[in-house]
Formats: structure tokens, C-alpha cells, sequence
């Protein structure tokens, strides 16, 4: 391992930091931000700086956003009576992506996992609870989209069991082979799970 | 392609700056970075700054340092008539990797290039003639450790003629087979040029 100087170790080491970036991709990071002009530098730190600033969570549904609320749950065509609910803002938008789906979410913050000492209480489900029970229009179906993992089975079960007394329609997303896909390559679990989930043709 | 919200477009605008990183790993950093606590995120800026701040170039060679001069020319057991001419910082530290070079270096920052309008003014050729003529120690041998590109071999090519009234013996680093490779996929030039550079075992 190269012995760099001081304070380049430390930019290193805070690059490293990053999702998925090793020593050598911190590196090659660090050289190239010190090679800026130093004005360039600052913008780089005072972007990001302001951004954290800027970007806060809606407080009905923990999207992020600018104001008080996200621009889906400001948007009055956004009710239709649908809330789908998700782990991450990172799958709210992919949702928004696919384009298909016209009701409004619930950023729950994780999924359950009881060994990493992720209850109920550590994602926003009681957020959505509430939301369900004093919310201005009613909810007639829970979609709820967290992972096919483990911990988005718990979390969908949980949710599933919280609901079970009510009118609200509870669905989860279907399991399957991803769309171009060769079924030659598919795992046997989403094999399994795609024939269970088989639809008719006629 | 997906909008973000402003804030969070300028956050990922910034972070694809970075060497090799597309829109994508640039969203998944900035997500990072936004989920950090403020003061971890205040910590990560600082630290990039600081460390632009207290790393210098060394006057003499170019390399790093955080002083005047870096700990190579700084150490006088370094002095043994050689001197190591690279394009970057990088080289200079590949070559400190391998261990077995004892003299100083000269970081030219670049290679002649004159299409990218980088004449012999742009990089610093002057400093390490001016080494070479007024230095302290008497320059035996230059080696030349530019990269095996066009702009490299221009670069040493143009080193070597600046040299060749003087009685300065100039090398340059030999190309070849990269040890552990397989001969059936090195490329034709590298070939040729293992085969040129071919070594009598007896």
C-alpha cells in the first residue's frame, strides 16, 4: 500500500467513504480534486454542502423535497385513493421512472430486520398508520414495493398484519422473470416465484 | 433519464465530475453524501479543502509535498546523479512502489501534446534543464519515464535532443512483455517492441 502524504491520506480516506469506491478509486478522486483550481474546489464542497441544506423530507410521505411537502403528494391528481409504499427515495423514483403508477407514496426510511436492531419503530411505519387512519381522502389499497429480500418480506407481512382488520386492499408487486431477461439465467426462487405468479392467457 | 430535484441535479453534476463516473454512481454518492449527517458531510468537505490547501509542489522537482520540498529531494542519501523525469505525481509514486530506483525525480505535470496546444512551455522542461545546468550535484543520467504513448515518446524524444551536447547519458525506461502477462494477448506493438528490447541470456 503506498504511504501517501498526510493530508492526501486523509482526502483518501474520506473519498473511500463513498458507495463502492476502494483505496485506489479514492485515489485517482483525490488526485483529480486536487488538480482544480482552488475556486473549483470550493464549488464542489459548497454544492454538495448546500444541497444537504436544501433537500429536506416531505412530512407527509419522507420523499425528499424543498419545502414542506413533495411535489407528488402537492399534487392534488396524485389522489386516487393509492398509497405504495417504499423502502427508499431511491425506489420512489424508480417507480416514477416506470411511469405507471398515479397515486402517492410512503418513504418508510429501511425495511424491518430484527438483527440489525431495525424494528418498527426505526422505519416510518407509523407515519404511514397515520396517514391511513386521519389522512384527508381515504386509502383503498396499500401497494407496498419494498425489496423481494428478507427484510422487505418482514416488512411487507408487518404492514400486511397492521392492516388486516381494515377494508384497505393490500398488495405487494409481483415476482418474475425482469422483462429481457433469459429464463435460462434465472435464480430457481424468482423461477419458482414467477410460476406461482403466472397469469393466464386465455 | 431521471430529474432530481435541483439541489440534488447540482449535487450529482459535481460528483460526475469525478474521474470515470457516469450519472448513475454520481446519484448513488449523492444519496450518500445527503443521508450523512450534517456534520459528517461538514467533515468530508473540510477535509477535501484542507488537504488542497496544505499540499504544496516542491519547488525543485514538482512532486508533493508540505513544505518547500518533498521528503525525496529533501533526503540527501537520494543524490546519486539520476534523475527520473515522469508526467505526473502518479508515475513519480508507481515508480516509489517498485523500490528499486534511488534517485530524485522531475515531475514535467504532462507530456507534449501539440494538438491539446501543450508545447515544451506548458510542462516543465525549463526546471529540469535548469537542474541539470546550476543543480548542486552533477546530472550522470537522465531516465526518461514518460508513458509509452505518442505524447510520451515526444516527449523524450524532445528531452533527448535538448541533451545531446552534453555529456548527460539519457535512458529511457524499456517496453516489453508486463511481467505475468500472456504473450498470446499482448498487442503487436508492445510485441515488436519486446522483441527489439530482447535481452541475450547468454
Amino acid at each position: 500500500m503506498t504511504e501517501y502524504l498526510l493530508p492526501l491520506e486523509q482526502m483518501i480516506e474520506q473519498l473511500g467513504s463513498l458507495p463502492g469506491v476502494g483505496r485506489k478509486t479514492a485515489a485517482k478522486y483525490a488526485f483529480h480534486l486536487l488538480e482544480l483550481p482552488q475556486e473549483e474546489l470550493e464549488q464542489f464542497c459548497t454544492t454538495l454542502l448546500d444541497g444537504k441544506r436544501r433537500i429536506k423530507t416531505c412530512r407527509i410521505c419522507n420523499n425528499l423535497c424543498e419545502g414542506e411537502v413533495c411535489s407528488i403528494c402537492a399534487d392534488p391528481k396524485r389522489v386516487n385513493g393509492q398509497i405504495c409504499v417504499v423502502e427508499d427515495v431511491k425506489t420512489l423514483m424508480a417507480m416514477e421512472r416506470a411511469g405507471s403508477f398515479r397515486g402517492e407514496y410512503h418513504v418508510l426510511g429501511g425495511a424491518l430486520s430484527p438483527i440489525d436492531g431495525i424494528g418498527p419503530d426505526q422505519i416510518d411505519v407509523a407515519g404511514l398508520m397515520d396517514r391511513i387512519k386521519t389522512g384527508p381522502q381515504p386509502v383503498l389499497e396499500v401497494i407496498v414495493a419494498t425489496n423481494p429480500t428478507v427484510e422487505g418480506e418482514t416488512t411487507a407481512l408487518y404492514i400486511t398484519r397492521l392492516l388486516k382488520d381494515s377494508e384497505i386492499r393490500v398488495t405487494r408487486l409481483a415476482c418474475g422473470i425482469p422483462v429481457g431477461a433469459d429464463l435460462e439465467y434465472a435464480d430457481e426462487v424468482t423461477l419458482m416465484r414467477a410460476l406461482e405468479g403466472r397469469q393466464s392467457l386465455k
